[in-house]
């Protein structure tokens, strides 16, 4: 990170150009550290690194070795500068890797894989120090793919599977493996990065070249932190925007898989629910497991895109009817009706006891006959579903060899996108048959469930959001100094936020029970008082709030109550006066906004239910800007106030409209000077009845 | 269900005896319907059955046909009643089996398997119709399967599997396959229920029959809906003394799936949170998907108890390490550190680069040498952790091939379980290891998470419960008349939870503004007044509640105020006066607790959040009597009334103690009148501090 931030609105909105052909297939390589001695490691690496890369069309693959004069009969260089042939990339096996780095810097290497361990995943100021170093050298012109990384970027893939491929990222090679091995249910693999501490080369540098591959249908990628927040949020809108969905195994739930994280790659992972907010916004899609990952990634490369959460859903069984059933009412599927003339259809091909409703119930009898081909050609025809949904269960020949025949007859013909589900253990004939033909194939209920959701939700809404350069443009306001640090009270906090238009309740400051009592008089209604200074946090439980105040007399008492309850119960506090303010009688909801700084992502909205309530319910939603209105609507539906604003309990419907717009601005003054305000903490922000409008109560703003 | 329900507390705490081996191995067996007419559905079962049951050892299975002499060359008899010797089981095959069911009960046949659909699962009267015939039959002492059942239970299973095995229960066939074929993994299944509409034969008695059989490791269920609430219950705690676990895939978490299962079986499928607290009560696990079910089914069956949660974790990969680790966080396993003896042995074996801390990370260097097994043994022997979790991930041989026979040695000796974890979608011959050797195995990390969660659970306090036959005695309370139905007003409920020691606002009821005024001058301090109606819910969303009453002038206007807003905004609602109590001042939370009768498990408890905030929260929890102390402590903390309880922001620290009793006070109400009350609600009940108890201050019942 750089030390003074940039004002978040003029933050770049492209990604660099990377000459990637000479990493992915260079012509000349060094392999820094290569040996022939029998039983060590790198001797091992440096005959797997010759022989894959020769295969991939590289001329020469050169051993480099301080004392040798040959490596397994191959001609060895004492340095990287003594190689005669400008190295497109170098491979370096050693331990020490710096000063050799420098030396492939100053010869002109394109790019350098480090495997060597001892850097910021130590987790010590040693280890951070090395990593610093590391960080100046990638600096210039040469790429670094590492350090703590590998050689999986050159494995070879396997041919001849059907349609497009996945493109894998991963802080950890044990990980990747089993995404890579998607291969054995017919899912390519175009390619693997292994990213290591992505001391240069980032998840956003390998996002941005795999959108850009026509075989590439799905990325699936292992992150353990984000090294950069912004670059990953251009990169996922690239993808966006290619069609090209990114899905994130992304560690950092809890406690115990962060503190893991920061000792293996030194990724710091952030507060996983601004990771989620996040994820929405850029369309990226998270899963929880490597089998939802892969077999999800696995059904978007091989259907076509699911444009709607609509399923027609058949089953051999009522029972796997309700179960499917209540998984999709689970994760926000529809099994709406089938349109009339479906269901007049399958209502001639099967008996009168079989529910031919959405899902289509075969019973099995009509499976391997062709009445049962006809029922999912029926359902394929359905002009009112989205998707297909068949389970076969059991390998249960007569039935499974059947359905299975049927259904990749259909994946083929389309045009709309089928997908099957392999509940058992056994995996025969037929299933190998869904796996070669590319029929979209899950091996639990649940799991075909979240995948068809996440297709339907990046085929729908993700890939129609407005992208983010679209919405980072935001025109500079006169606001109070925000130079000087520290906390500022609520005068000055309102007039920051009044300069972005957010409405705050008018109040004057008063020094002494007459100017109190004056001030209440020229108020139409009842006022409230309340201590100003900036050191004090929950007023109210202090005694510091005291509302439906009438009239001059009670006022003067009200000031001279505040100011000895000050004094008593919190005495250090630096008290600026009383603050008298109208009292708003006709807020429907109590919300906080407010803005912090969440790694990697920067300054972050925040939304919630406010007032006493606020921590006891603990309901809030988030957003990093830019994001767009139908993003501040989500957040605001994300909390219960979404209800409360409804009209809640025959209550008056509330402002939602100017909410969101409030947050809106909110989200311009964060564009404008994010970067200047580290805190923002409007708590509550009344919302009033629709027409209304909102007002905020209470402000505080640290520079 | 019979017309007037028993006392909830004299129900039958033992379950009926069932003479099993008539149906399970018979000796004679008639099959009606059976035909050798090719290309038919019954000759085919009709063979089947024979092949099987022959196979099972039985002496003669006879086929039964209206005119057939023969059928494939077997004598067939006309009748049932023909058959010459008695008939242990009938296998109905015919589509009209009502006659025949009588015709066998006359004959002394002591079980009927009924294939037939077209009974409650229809959703029509007539079906219903003929389920309550079937019903009728069934009363007698024949036992009858199904109907809309099959042969399941006569499959032949896999020998020479290891270890014990599972048994199966399902509501279908389709879903029952994929689950037996677990046989796959290495699982062996000891028998198959397939209950149908359970007519007679339910899910408790095959529950009760497999918990009885030693080679019975795990109960594997499928269910849409209870039959009965109160016989699951009974048969779940037999399976918890006996130590064998009942894992359940239950539907009925959406209205989609709850419908569906009507359409399939007939049955309800209940609150979905209502099932979740009784399984919590009875022990019973429940799974979301077959995978899961499965493999933690199999765990049961291979592995030593789990008697705690702290998972002693080895990993190949820091990235492995930081996914595990934080779904261990998600799903509440702990990671605590090692021993200090088992770290020094760990960092002898390990290089300093590696993490020798919980998780250890071999980083993969050692797995195929001599100190990776010692790794594993020094886990294994850690005295500070209860399991050894151990990621295989990709088959990758150098790697897999060596940890899998590590894991399998150390399976066989013992003591501490081994749990694998195998996420690669190739499964090769270590794969195919484990599974012979019965090594607990799961191919997500999530599963194997969840599944050792389960264990943990099963082995620690889900054994140590104390059973339900044990809780539920309670003496019968003189109570006012509860034999005339209707809602009871304020005063009549209050009455009735005196009755049971629930402590009830002391309060006056008053007819005219001068009694209102004599009223509150009698209470120190200020009063609250209440319309008194059996109407009314929302009393005071309709200004009929009216706080902070002090002296009499105010009462006296209270109360003229509450007359006058009823008659404009309630005029049909019957005014039995106005309630003048007490105001509470000192509550440290609003409580609601209530009784609503739940299928299938009768009169149950909640208790949730209270006052207004009850609805926008909708925070409660749930226990079905008989229930322990322990599990009206678990539903406060379920809910946020406990971080309340706690001291919320400063406050004081409610009276929690209080509260659990006032629980197991209304906990008592239920076993001795709950089949009288149909419905009671107490909001709110305040929770004053610590050592000052509990008050109700409004409550209804309805008889």
């Amino acid at each position: 990170m750089p030390d003074t931030p940039p004002r978040p609105a003029d933050r770049p909105t492209g990604l660099r150009t990377i000459a990637w052909q000479h990493l992915f297939t260079p012509e000349v390589v060094a392999v820094v550290g290569a040996t022939d001695t029998e039983g060590s490691p790198q001797a091992y690496q440096w005959r797997q690194a010759r022989e894959r890369l020769l295969a991939l069309g590289a001329r020469a693959v050169h051993p480099v070795h301080p004392t040798k004069d040959t490596v397994d009969g191959v001609p060895a260089y004492r340095t990287v500068s003594a190689v005669p042939e400008p190295v497109d990339t170098a491979v370096l096996l050693i331990r020490e890797p710096l000063p050799v780095l420098r030396e492939c810097l100053a010869a002109g290497t394109r790019f350098a894989i480090v495997f060597a361990s001892g850097f910021a995943e130590l987790g010590t100021e040693q280890g951070d120090r090395a990593q610093r170093q590391l960080a100046r050298i990638a600096n210039g012109p040469m790429r670094v793919l590492g350090p703590n990384t590998n050689l999986n970027i050159y494995e070879p893939w396997a041919e001849g599977l059907p349609g497009r491929k996945i493109a894998v990222i991963s802080q950890s090679g044990n990980i990747g493996r089993p995404i890579v091995q998607a291969e054995a249910l017919g899912v390519g693999v175009a390619s693997w990065a292994p990213l290591g501490n992505e001391v240069d080369l980032e998840f956003a540098d390998f996002v941005a070249e795999f959108a850009g591959r026509p075989e590439v249908g799905a990325i699936v990628a292992y992150v353990e932190g984000f090294k950069d927040g912004w670059t990953m949020r251009l990169a996922a809108d690239r993808a966006l925007r290619a069609g090209v969905p990114v899905i994130v195994i992304k560690v950092g739930r809890t406690e115990q898989g962060a503190a893991m994280a920061r000792a293996h790659t030194g990724h710091l992972t952030g507060n996983d629910a601004v990771h989620d907010a996040v994820f929405r916004q850029a369309g990226v899609i998270r899963m929880e497991d490597i089998d939802e990952a892969i077999e999800t990634a696995g059904a978007f490369c091989h259907s076509a895109p699911v444009t709607g959460r609509r399923v027609a859903l058949c089953v051999m069984s009522g029972g796997t009817g309700s179960h499917v059933a209540d998984l999709c009412g689970q994760y926000g599927l529809e099994l709406p009706p089938l349109a009339p003339e479906t269901s007049q259809r399958l209502r001639s091909l099967l008996p009168g006891y079989l529910h031919v409703d959405n899902p289509v119930d075969t019973g099995g009898v009509a499976t391997s006959r062709p009445e049962g081909r006809a029922v999912l050609e029926a359902l394929m025809d359905d002009p009112a579903t989205d998707v297909l949904l068949a389970p076969i269960n059991g390998a249960f020949p007569g039935l499974s060899d059947a359905i299975t025949r049927d259904l990749v007859d259909l994946h083929r013909r389309g045009p709309k996108p089928v997908v099957a589900v392999w509940t058992s253990p056994v995996r025969d004939e037929s299933h190998q048959a869904l796996c070669a033909a590319g029929v979209p194939l899950f091996h639990s209920f649940r799991g075909a469930v979240v995948g068809i959701r996440a297709m339907a939700d990046f085929h729908t809404d993700r890939r129609t959001r407005p992208r983010i350069a679209t919405v980072s443009t935001v025109r500079r306001r006169t606001t109070p100094d925000l130079t000087r640090p520290g906390i500022r009270d609520e005068r000055e906090s309102g007039e920051l936020l009044r300069a972005y238009g957010i409405p705050v309740l008018p109040s004057q400051v008063v020094t002494s029970a007459g100017a109190a009592a004056k001030a209440a008089s020229e108020v139409d209604g009842p006022v409230v008082l309340k201590a100003l200074s900036p050191d004090l946090a929950h007023k109210s439980d202090l005694g510091l709030v005291i509302t439906g105040v009438t009239g001059a007399d009670a006022a003067r008492a009200a000031y001279d109550r505040i100011v000895a309850t000050a004094a008593e119960r919190a005495p250090a506090a630096r008290l600026g006066g009383v603050v008298v303010a109208r009292q708003v009688t006709d807020a429907v909801a109590e919300v906080l906004l407010g803005v912090s700084h969440q790694h990697p992502f920067g300054p972050t909205i925040t939304v919630g239910l406010g007032g006493v309530l606020a921590e006891l319910v603990a309901d809030t939603a988030f957003g990093v800007p830019p994001f767009d209105e139908e993003h501040a609507r989500w957040m605001v539906g994300q909390t219960r106030i979404g209800t409360l604003l409804g009209g809640f309990r025959g209550g008056p419907a509330g402002d939602l409209d100017a909410l969101v717009t409030t947050i809106l601005r909110l989200h311009d003054l964060v564009l404008d000077v994010g970067h200047l305000v580290s805190e923002v903490d409007v708590n509550p922000l009344l919302v009033r009845p629709k027409g209304l409008g909102v007002v905020a109560v209470d402000a505080l703003v640290v520079v």
